[in-house]
């Protein structure tokens, strides 16, 4: 993401909610509303594995996010790129993606990979390499 | 669009603005957000048909819609289905699609289908088959 201008990644960190997009083994868009958290040049979004959008990500190896604003005219990027299952060191990650969804001023307590292998949770990241259908920004 | 329930038909009235999502030629997804119209059981877009979102439509049959909420827990839904562009007696409809935008209380004056031509506007229209990631509502 090294071209990233700073207003997109200000707008990735003003927002937390995006439509994550991957395409499912029947060749068809699979589209959910997932929260995330920027990480560098990658975005983090908790999951299960057993969910699809997983499966999908590990699968083709790639998705998609798309972020807009809440108000008239709706700014709007999709952020796209390589995508991957993480499962190991994903205690600090998975707080920090689970922090707003709390509605905490400070990330949740970190859970250990056992605890989170437990209850099957894993991290999808994209790896953001191309930014299209930026609008209104 | 039979089997679709009478909240998810409020819950696309009282919307407007939507990720679209289509399937591109090297087989990722391709985003972008915009402005829709429910039409019965279609979802009709307004776009231009240089547009890849236009091209990936009728080149795969096939697109799909994410609505959200703008407020926690943001109640959201995806749907899908065949997809078509339509570029005959879309007048009305695209005058019905463009009324938010406008932010106006009635319908512009449909534009004839002459005009829209000149323009290169055209509408997507998908027939919602399936109904997916229903979540908060």
């Amino acid at each position: 993401m090294g071209g990233l201008i700073d207003q997109l990644r200000e707008f990735l960190d003003a927002h937390r909610v995006g439509v994550l997009a991957t395409v499912a083994d029947d060749g068809k868009p699979r589209q959910s509303v997932v929260y995330y958290a920027p990480d560098g040049d990658r975005l983090l979004i908790s999951t299960l594995s057993e969910r699809l959008k997983a499966k999908d990500a590990e699968r083709t190896g790639w998705a998609s996010l798309s972020v807009r604003g809440d108000e008239q005219p709706y700014p709007s990027a999709t952020f796209s790129g390589p995508a991957e299952i993480l499962t190991k060191d994903i205690g600090p990650l998975t707080a920090k993606i689970m922090q707003p969804i709390a509605d905490a001023e400070e990330p949740p307590e970190a859970p250990s990979d056992e605890a989170l292998a437990a209850i099957d949770r894993v991290i999808l990241a994209i790896t953001v390499e191309r930014v299209s259908a930026v609008t209104h920004m």
